[in-house]
């Protein structure tokens, strides 16, 4: 039996135009790129052909492009690079309740050596309000970090009204758009952004790599030390196939996105509709039009999501509950909690996210196969039937 | 015309059998191994075969493996780690004037941030005096960290001589063992170590994955925050076709090792051999006995490394002037210097290094080049005409 996988948001398997890409500069080409002989030279144009089609991805400047080993490590050098280099601007981080933990653990960590932070709630719809960041920015602010897209719940937030307040205040703004690249339009000039983080394998390229977009003239310090490489900003051996195939996903993202977004948004439209509909009880979460094309999110009281995971599985449905970023975890989505839902809510969640290869087919299995999934589940628990 | 490459100490072609391991894992397999269902849990069972592959290459216990981004982030960890989690210990560092810059760059940066670091000399073949550590570790030292063999002069150190001294002292001991992990033996019971940094793309493994070995009751801090994943030591999405690469180059390694160090070693010889008998005023860099089986290293009086280099690479010959992994840096090794040679010889050196796809006539090509190209750029030298 074909499987429905349906957590693209965890990952995305890799496009085989990507692998096709990438297959070269595993035997054929062994140049290290910092190596000045043929083979090194022919990896360095490789990487270098790769920066340029992620900053066209993202209206940048090849220059502003940073190859590092993933969206954590972006999160993680565009908070602590940015606090290690603006010393006298103050250690002050304004962050928001709905960031991935690559961003809200940074910040502990910062938090614990002498930095000050402050968490901004959003919605309920897990929007955050402009109003917020502007009243909490301080003199000692060095950098807002707030979420595109939230890998949970699919909200997209309004990241320009956000930034005009940022610039005038002078403090620098991050966003981690691990998500949103490649699946809505990112423009760091529309958006206003100083550093972006993206990863390549949310789109269909390999794991372990990943790039920071970091505005030219913006002030960070390296978080790993070495040989100096990426112009002295991220030090490591270059990851040439990597990095090659991340620039074959981002130049196929590219001609793809308006066609899937559409198709995305109309099979995601019918799973939601289906879902409310048939399951009683239920709770869509999330914006409910200004969210990623591919993310529907859904609260079933009484039940865990762990458990609906698990039944999924059994028939043939790969799905996640809430953020399948972190292992075995099972303590409630602190997203779902930011947004209010009480604790029978926030557990009960199950993330469905959709992607290239996902079909109608797909839908309708999910949309056969969940409400009896849900129905027995609550049959069995104390809670729904004193409810 | 099949070219010569001789810079596997920079990096290696993945092996075929690696490659063909790693192809299900881009996409035939696309779970997060976070993930509950069927797809995560394959792409975990796989993290977790090769995790126990390179514990047996090391003689180390799975659990004492953690995957990372590569032999810098290992270096990078084993350092800031250690000091961030025993504050108590103290902030002393040791280390030696030969490290891989992703330590000596550590270290630096450490020290910028109220460490206190004290660097060893070593002898003119590159090896530490154990006695060096005896008498620089302090009360306050929290780790010492020595290169297991020299990326750029293939020294190998007496590391087990070295741990009967931290371990009398109670400090941790760290080695950089990139260069040596699937080339020599690698057993952390007999060295004594208590953290040991391993690069896949320097074992016919991908680039952008390594590990760094943490001895059981080890206390080391993150240095990336997150999701949590590696039992909340390195947080990020498994780079799983990168970890079950790394595996397979590991498993082949352990087969290989034995015969491969014999044949390179033979090879190696060779050309020591021919380039001392050949091309005068010329001198071999490391230790004369114990070091890796496929590294050279020479100085040629007078001449610049980078303009042999070229001049070898025009012949179809791919080499490095010293150490390769930083970019176009000017600067004489540091390797070199601190072996007590004087700059016009620092300069002038050139570091052929061995591996699987090497052959005789590979030497033989080197042998017929590389006289006459050392004796054009001397002509060319106003230093050589005069001296």
């Amino acid at each position: 039996m074909k499987r429905s996988y349906l957590d693209y948001a965890a990952t995305t398997p890799v496009a085989p135009e990507v692998l096709e890409a990438m297959l070269p500069y595993f035997h054929d080409f062994p140049g290290n790129p910092s190596a000045i002989y043929a083979e090194g030279q022919e990896a360095r144009q490789a990487v270098e052909k790769a920066r340029g089609s992620l900053a066209r991805l993202i209206n940048a400047r090849p220059d502003e492009i940073l190859f590092l080993s993933g969206g954590t490590e972006a999160d993680n050098m565009a908070l602590a690079g940015i606090l290690n280099a603006n010393g006298c601007r103050g250690r002050h981080v304004i962050t928001t309740a709905i960031e991935h933990h690559a961003v809200l653990e940074t910040c502990h960590f910062l938090e614990k050596n002498g930095a000050s932070v402050t968490v901004l709630p959003v919605d309920t719809n897990g929007m955050l309000d402009p109003g917020e960041v502007e009243k909490a920015v301080r003199p000692d602010t060095a950098v807002v970090s707030v979420i595109l897209a939230n890998n949970e719940i699919g909200t997209i937030q309004n990241l320009a009204e956000i930034s005009k307040i940022t610039r005038e205040k002078g403090v620098y703004l991050h966003s981690d758009a691990v998500q949103a690249a490649g699946r809505i339009p990112v423009d760091v000039e529309a958006l206003g952004v100083d550093l972006l983080s993206v990863s390549a394998h949310k789109l269909y390229g390999p794991k372990g790599i990943g790039a920071l977009y970091i505005r030219k003239g913006t002030r960070i310090s390296p978080i790993l030390w070495g040989g100096g490489q990426e112009r002295g900003k991220r030090s490591g051996t270059e990851n040439v196939p990597g990095i090659v195939g991340f620039g074959k996903a981002v130049e196929l993202a590219q001609l793809t996105m308006a066609s899937e977004s559409g198709r995305l948004s109309a099979l995601r439209d019918r799973l939601i509709a289906g879902v409310l509909s048939t399951i009683p009880e239920t709770r869509l979460n999330g914006h409910p039009t200004q969210r990623l094309p591919n993310n529907a999110n859904f609260s079933f009281d009484y039940v865990e999501g762990e458990s609906v995971c698990l039944n999924l599985d059994l028939a043939g449905i790969s799905a996640s509950p809430g953020s399948a970023c972190s292992s075995t975890s099972t303590a409630p989505s602190h997203v779902l909690l930011a947004l209010g839902l009480p604790q029978h809510q926030a557990f009960g969640s199950l993330r469905l996210s959709l992607g290239r290869w996902t079909t109608g087919d797909d839908i309708d299995r999910v949309l056969e196969v969940l409400p009896g999934v849900v129905a027995r589940l609550r049959a069995m628990s104390p809670l729904w039937a004193r409810k």
